[in-house]
């Protein structure tokens, strides 16, 4: 049985592509899923994506430690914004953290009713190819994009995995979007911050003087983590993690 | 005063482009566009683009001309699908035919409110970025996709008219999508048939045997029409059209 790769470029078009079946793995690499990959990676227990900022500050008050960004800036009355530069020490272990961002969290959201959501980003790339790989399922990378509009290093995310699973034969894709990603992939493979420099978002953070947060973002492989969601949390993947059972497939038995 | 370039890859999106002065240029390569051009070309006097093929199909039982196309295939009780042939000799002159496919007309819907909607194509290109040189506004490229999912045809055409308007220095762009589609251009454009031979929409046609079809509507400048869009009708640009002048340039000028 052969997986097929799909690549959906907005979070608003995430209902064309739903597959009850499929592994969703969203994407925000600058910055909001390469803040999640390094805070769970770094011992963050749990993080709760929300979409809107207002619930962000509910959680405040109640206590909670809250990551909340809108147009690449933390905002008021939070402890982080979305840089992953906060979480590259083990200060926040065992902690839960709420985070809320431009477009990040939009995606995760679209995604909620996804049988499995990995948060991907350059920083695991390979540790979530080899994973999806033991796994007998369709793919769809789900690119958080900027407010809905189709973004460069998103899809530079989608073409890198897509090649990469497209070694193994069991994957093929009839996907337009994956075929432009991986072309786009291949043209910036040697440089990725060059390739980016024009790109709108890097214009954005470059303002805001983040060059050592998109350096640190456009790293592979830094990472061995796969954060995923699982009843609204995100956690980190246990070694032992099993994917439930194909429901379409059990269906068919009962059927 | 520079004027900008956007590309647009769904009709779904195209709510988060609108700008009241700029002129969007519609395209569905495969094959929608390329029919609406040739036919303008060749004489047809009118189109009437309708989104859906319940409203085409009243116009049949009063008497017009339909052309229909579902999923690449003409729809019954219709006298044309979407392919550019029918529109290849002059035997339609001065005739009204309405329309309705999968994807072009959606588009041309999605952007019924912009000011000026000019018909795209591979056939025309050169004949619309001139004339677009002329004008003093801000560009949309609407790519209609596939069934609001991007595709790589319509994207190589933004891509294309895109490079060419920025070889002129008023003309900019600071957005992703239309980066992203120079990109694909570039590396497509000495030969647009064999760099489309894996897409989606183009393995779609081939099992319809619309080989000839596909190499016609890949052909550029065979054409130097214009169609637009006027009071819910497809027409040609007349020679002397101008422009409405800016509305938000007047506002400011009473205000």
């Amino acid at each position: 049985m052969k997986h097929s790769i799909q690549t959906c470029y907005s979070p608003s078009l995430y209902h064309l592509f739903e597959d009850p079946e499929a592994i969703v793995v969203v994407v925000d690499v600058l910055r909001a899923t390469s803040a999640i990959c390094t805070a769970i990676h770094n011992g963050v227990d749990n993080m709760i994506p929300v979409a809107h900022l207002e619930e962000a500050l509910r959680y405040k008050k109640q206590g909670y430690l809250v990551a909340a960004e809108r147009n690449a800036i933390m905002q008021d009355g939070c402890d982080f914004g979305n840089s992953p530069s906060h979480y590259l020490n083990n200060a926040l272990e065992g902690k839960t953290v709420v985070i809320s961002t431009t477009n990040g969290t939009q995606a995760i959201d679209a995604a909620k009713d996804a049988t499995t959501t990995l948060i991907g980003s350059f920083l695991n790339i390979s540790t979530v190819s080899a994973w999806l790989k033991k796994q007998n399922r369709n793919v769809i990378v789900l690119c958080a994009g900027w407010k809905n509009k189709y973004n460069l290093e998103d899809s530079l995310f989608a073409g890198a995995l897509a090649l990469e699973l497209l070694k193994d034969s069991r994957f093929f894709t009839e996907c337009d979007s994956t075929i432009s990603a991986g072309y786009l992939y291949d043209l910036a493979k040697k440089d990725l911050f060059g390739f980016l420099e024009n790109s709108s978002h890097r214009k954005r953070l470059n303002n805001l003087h983040l060059e050592d947060d998109i350096l640190y973002c456009l790293t592979p492989d830094s990472l061995n983590t796969i954060p995923y969601v699982t009843e609204g949390l995100i956690k980190k993947m246990p070694a032992d993690y099993k994917l439930e059972p194909r429901k379409v497939l059990a269906d068919m038995k009962q059927g």
